[in-house]
């Protein structure tokens, strides 16, 4: 017998016909002998009708309450979602975030997990029951309620996954796997059979929406094998593993991040600290920063340029200007009509080649590179936004054509 | 300064409008320089609306699954009210049955209130905060989480005033106080500006919708001092106080109950033992029993009658006719068209005159007594449903006409 955990997220369990089907799903693998944790994310639109709920009181709603409001969206979903599983004739029981000590830290809309407290759940588990857990969110110290944010639900499972020591934590997604690239705008995309946790990682940072970051690396950290897999379908998903160099492929996907501005500062004094004195700023207001590049010294100044997320951009520009004179720069150049592309693979290790051929690729296609970013496993490139599409075609016609 | 709990029904926290002028009386009370806990019932309809997403996954979802569920309603409510609260400035935080250990028996559905622990509601106030709770809510000695059913909330608000030794009660609703009859059916109605808890306790038991019996019991338990007043116009309502006769009124008011059907078990054996036998069998189902009479022995065998409410008739008669050779009746005699009308006062004590009066009244519009029950405080009489209005209207006419 194994102890699976099993994520399903807020389209798989969007009405009772839906419900209904999960529910059939998780029957089929508890009726294997298999110990089955459930954690669900709120049904379809729950989230977005109750943050318009908040807004009709209030513009601007504090975190801690907003976090309230919304962790009933996953309530209501493990409880309609135990009674699907009552009508099947099997035992259940729902539990909420802070019903399996499900703590975090205190960060409201965006809080961390700090551990999961077992008990309850082995409790359950040793009962044979099936148990529903609410995802997305935990409870503070002062037992106050928080949500985990993006990805939240994937990160509970994974965190529940380790915490218990499951032997596999399966996140049913609407697509069947991972693939080399989204199957969506290239039609040759295939799907892979098993990536290691550091693909994953670059693919899911690099914009593939399969499964959030903050998961893979729990994962990873956690030693908890996971699979991607249709809620649809029902068959075999993409493992990802630990482990080198997973399929003899040099290059594993091919993604695309169109969320993605770049500000460059210019004329600023060839001097030590000047980058620390950039970025702890930007930390400070919670800016994340990703692509990094400083060019080399032109007599006594050096520019140095990054990308963050466009939705930061204007409280990253209002920051730099306002410690202009701090840092010193001569000027600021933003631009926010630019993609990501990238090259993932585990196999890429020590292979100059391979960001050779990405290059070959997007020459031949007459697509001009803006900034280069490499690291052991990624080629990333930032193009012109008008240029993603075709970028990403070329890119992935060379290595899987 | 005072410590006043103030406490809002479904309709008064219906929508944002509504949210925003209830927020407004809190803060007025708030503003006087008074501490105040809010505790508030589920918006308007959310309990409906949840309970029809749990019909279309189940037909019968255990009661543990739909408490689960049913209690994000008050949770959105207090969310939602606290952000309210919020855009006027004020300190808030909204709490739920766990939250503020509002500890209940295992009893889904429908259970009692153990204790409240009042750590964190005490917390919460000496930091200024206005509190705002879930009303209707609590957990069980294994944290699942309980409703409380009907009254629900009324019950919460008073057993948070009585364990926080709270200096009022208030229980806002879209009345403005309790009358002496049914305003809607009788114009003449008057309000009452003060009643005793025992009075109140008549009239809510007897059918005056206006506070759940289970609140009012467990304000006379622990010294809660209610006001029963609209959350529509902020006039003074009801004070419902300790002692005895309050106003000089032998009578305070008159009531109706339809929600009652009549079962007769005709020709038991005249042998002790008997009664105990029938509602020991009727406890066990959870079935309600209200007024009861036997006869007097004639001969060898008595009769004995009694009320249950409407919805219960059927299981009533089940278990009744399951065990009809226990029991020993030869007939079962049911009818479901009567209705209970009752008179209720302290000062009726000793006055047996009040009891002819209402008899005379009924008797003069010619309407039909099939059953009386009486105790220090009131006079009910079962009567044809088809009489139920003009009898409370000529009752009313003769006490306060």
């Amino acid at each position: 017998m194994s102890l699976i955990v099993q994520k399903f997220g807020g389209t798989s369990v969007a009405d009772a016909e839906c419900i209904r089907r999960v529910a059939g799903i998780v029957a089929k693998t508890y009726r294997a002998g298999h110990g089955v944790v459930v954690v669900l994310s709120a049904q379809g639109d729950t989230t977005d009708e109750l943050i318009a709920k908040a807004r009709e009181v209030s513009r601007s709603p504090s975190p801690r309450e907003l976090d309230m409001l919304l962790s009933t969206g996953e309530q209501i979903s493990v409880a309609l979602f135990a009674m699907a599983v009552e009508t099947l004739g099997l035992p259940v029981v729902s539990l909420t975030g802070w019903q399996i000590g499900l703590k975090t830290d205190r960060n409201y809309g965006n809080a961390r997990i700090k551990k999961v407290e077992c008990e309850r759940l082995r409790v359950e588990l040793d009962r044979k029951n099936i148990v529903v857990v609410c995802g997305f969110q935990g409870v503070n110290r002062y037992d106050d309620v928080t949500t985990l944010g993006r990805g939240g639900s994937d990160t509970t499972a994974v965190a529940i996954a380790a915490a218990l020591k499951a032997d596999l934590c399966q996140i049913y997604t609407d697509v069947d796997g991972v693939y080399t690239t989204d199957p969506r705008s290239v039609p040759e995309a295939r799907k892979l059979d098993e990536i290691t946790y550091d693909e994953m990682l670059e693919l899911s940072s690099l914009g593939a929406r399969v499964l959030h970051n903050r998961s893979v690396e729990m994962a990873k950290r956690y030693h908890v094998p996971l699979e991607v897999i249709s809620s649809f379908t029902g068959q075999p998903g993409t493992q990802v593993k630990e482990g080198l160099k997973v399929e003899q492929l040099n290059v594993s996907g091919v993604t695309r991040d169109d969320n993605v501005a770049r500000i460059a500062l210019v004329g600023l004094d060839d001097m030590p600290g000047k980058a620390f004195r950039i970025f702890s700023l930007l930390a400070a207001k919670k800016i994340n920063v990703d692509v990094i590049l400083q060019s080399i010294g032109r007599g006594d100044t050096k520019d140095i340029s990054f990308t963050v997320p466009k939705q930061m951009l204007n409280a990253a520009r209002a920051i730099l200007e306002e410690h202009r004179d701090a840092i010193g720069y001569t000027d600021m150049v933003i631009s926010d009509e630019i993609s990501k592309v990238s090259i993932v693979g585990a196999g890429m290790v020590g292979n100059a080649g391979v960001a050779a051929e990405m290059f070959e690729a997007l020459a031949a296609a007459n697509i001009n590179i803006q900034m280069i970013s490499t690291s052991e496993i990624k080629v990333s490139v930032l193009i012109d936004a008008r240029d993603a599409k075709q970028a990403v075609q070329v890119i992935h016609d060379k290595f899987f054509g």
